[in-house]
């Protein structure tokens, strides 16, 4: 029996129709970085089953702002780059996992329609919201916050027409150490529901994923002071961690690939 | 172990943020249905394993355009109709499955982010895309093409800025039979990737299902002439369906409720 | 010298590109029309030269939510319905011009490109925003409110991604009176500014106009109570005609054609 | 009679609510310059009075996109990006004004209202669009195309869910001439309309223009090949200008800042 062709629906004759084409996937974007600590309690009551509190640290959590572009390996969308580009805006929380000091991604949204569902894939809980991000062009003028100690940028997010969130990193320096909070694994949870009744809570997909990525590249870093107010919305929870206090922002240019990621437990 | 709450991910500490909330969902919307025969060659490479070409009327098929409400059962996203509105364009192919006359949707396009991943639960293989389908108000008036003989209704689809579809049905009367290409009962495919290395050609989810609903409810359905005309993209493949020969067109208002799924095999 | 051709901008060699084509436009919309009273100094600071605050019953005021679709007389639009239809969010204050009631309109948006600038031309303010309104389709189900004592319709407006309104009306007779808050002649400034240095004080069309329109039709009026919230924004002042007080609200279906306007007085 | 404040509608209390602020405005953008000719008598047909034909070499015409990022002095837009960042597409068409070569811009498309109505004030005839350009980062990566040769960057417009223009530039060589297609002085007409009945065909304003910067930056330029691809539209016809020969495609980043205009003559 033929079936037919494609990484993720649609699968067609073809297969050159999925919304998300196969891996490898070639990433590069523009980062904000806004590092935070929020509600303790908060954090302990949204960590995915198998992740504990991070007790050095209690509530350290980070915001990002990222102006993408990704493609793949034929590089096909680069060119047609309603396909290629999109920003983001995530909040990550700092835990361990068996001893192990990681991160998780509790919120998260994007604009298009291929990031999203490449999220799900990879247990990353994806929304749309719309997402601004100010941007630098490399020219000393007035439009141009340039790269430079003094230049504020902005990152903004929407979803469903209500602000949800709103930060600014101010550069002070080049960084020498580079963020701390988002640095350790990221560690989600894949997920695909059952509709058939009676399978309701009963997930066909539910299960603990360690990210990975290889290729990576960066630029310098720089490094300031940050901002960020959180907004509620009745279908939302990242409220719950809006800052208690405030650590540096920090901004960057990063690329990498994905193409795998590992299966730590699970969860049904 | 307590587990974080929600039918969908993001799955969160009081599961009010799901994506896609707990079925049952409800749905009411107005139809454009566009009956037509394709390349009965293009079906036959089109279908899911265990589908085969439906031999009475090859090519046999139709186009939707549907403006959708939405909700669950405390109708919460009535009032915040951003999370509770979308529009639709979807394909439908004429099949069989073990001697049972079927339908299958190919290719499917929603305007917003709930409609695209409640569609994946459900085996429909959406994209996000942009759809206008012309309205009645009820009045008699030169800005409403009015119920009644005469009246065409039009509807597009545009993805990634790229117009794929364009139909129109006139009105001439009252339908006694009302639409037959869409008639059968829909099979899909529901699909989840895996992106474990090694595992990209395996995916988590695979399996046809037969789609289940209830509490129908159905206005007095309009029937005409129809016109579709479907144009390529690169990462599309739903030309092949273009029509070879345009059936008659029909407009009503439909609603039912969705909570059930049949699985009616495992792919893997 | 031969002209290009064209009612607007772009003026072209056919005159089939202008972005608002000529006149007259035939419009039919679903309202919901909030009655409320705001700040009577928030009013008499935002009325236009020549008008003065309506002492009969200082702020009042009315919010409207419109669901649009509209044509020129050839009716091409309605089947292209990307270019037919809009949502529309806008404010009214009462005043009196030489004695008269009238009402103007502080604050406008919506959602399609044509209708902003269609509204300059009549000197509606209008910027864009995304408008989301509850929508009714005469099927007796969960997911349609209908159009009966205790519907509640709700509508909500963002710009440059924050929310800006929202509002509700629930239903709970058929109106007698129909609202009377937007009743008096609608009085707008239509306004073009100079960009040539030293003129950008004087603008180049700045004139107090009266709004005409016929072949008005409406449908049976619902009222019922009403709420209404607005927010602010770095670059909006409506929030300074927050409700103080609510009045009624009111659902119904409103068509009219607008080829005219009154100029009542040049204000440069 | 005091006045409401601000440079554009909406005129409110405060003056800070206007959708185009007070110039001056102050701009930085990457671009793509496609060099190319069309139908001369298409190019004929569509000048506005007063400008001739360029007979030194009929037919010569450009395609700009353009990733911009605007601002008024105080920069508070900067840190909102939604309110500060737009993409450009736009034709540009040689001709002759009382003998000295000029340019004038038939077609242009912005994806933001403020930048649409600024374009009006200025004489540009802009209309609402979805505009994508491919980027660079800076990053040696693979989903970043570089700026060194053998980068294509890729240009896509859509309107209406058209997709109405595409194009690419394929980097060769830094250039030390830069393009010239679009060099000479842009020439437009301001133009808006009156509604009054029996002054459709008498507008409010209508006068050619000439474009005035200043603080005018620019990075090094790349040039190297191009393509462009023109679509039609019912409501458009930038498609008599399909490129019948190709010249040079350029790519640079460009700042200025424009806070004047020049009226050549009034066309009433």
């Amino acid at each position: 029996m033929t079936d037919l062709k494609g990484f993720s629906l649609p699968r067609t004759a073809e297969g050159r129709s999925s919304l998300v084409p196969a891996p490898p996937w070639h990433y590069v974007g523009d980062f904000l970085v806004i590092e935070f600590w929020c509600d303790p309690d908060a954090v302990a009551a949204s960590l995915p089953p198998g992740l504990e509190p991070y007790a050095d640290d209690p509530g350290r959590a980070a915001a990002l702002f990222v102006d993408w572009q990704s493609c793949v390996t034929d590089r096909n969308e680069l060119v047609d780059p309603a396909r290629s580009q999109y920003k983001e805006f995530f909040l990550i929380l700092n835990a361990t996992l068996d001893g192990q000091h990681v991160t998780t991604c509790p919120a998260i949204w994007v604009d298009r329609d291929f990031a999203l569902v490449r999220g799900w894939i990879q247990g990353f809980p994806k929304k749309l919201g719309s997402v601004w991000i100010t941007r630098t062009f490399g020219l000393d003028c007035i439009a141009d916050p340039g790269v430079k100690p003094g230049a504020t940028f902005g990152g903004t997010l929407a979803a469903n027409d209500r602000r949800l969130a709103e930060g600014t990193v101010t550069l002070e320096r080049v960084s020498e150490s580079g963020p701390t909070h988002n640095d350790p694994r990221l560690v989600n949870v894949r997920h695909f529901p059952q509709l058939a009744a009676g399978g309701h809570e009963t997930p066909a997909v539910h299960e603990l994923v360690g990210a990975r990525s290889n290729n990576r590249a960066i630029s310098p870093i720089w490094e300031g002071s940050s901002t960020l107010e959180l907004s509620g919305a009745p279908n939302e929870e990242h409220l719950a961690f809006q800052p208690v206090r405030m650590g540096k922002g920090f901004r960057f240019t990063f690329a990498y690939t994905v193409d795998d990621l590992e299966t730590i437990r699970d969860l049904r």
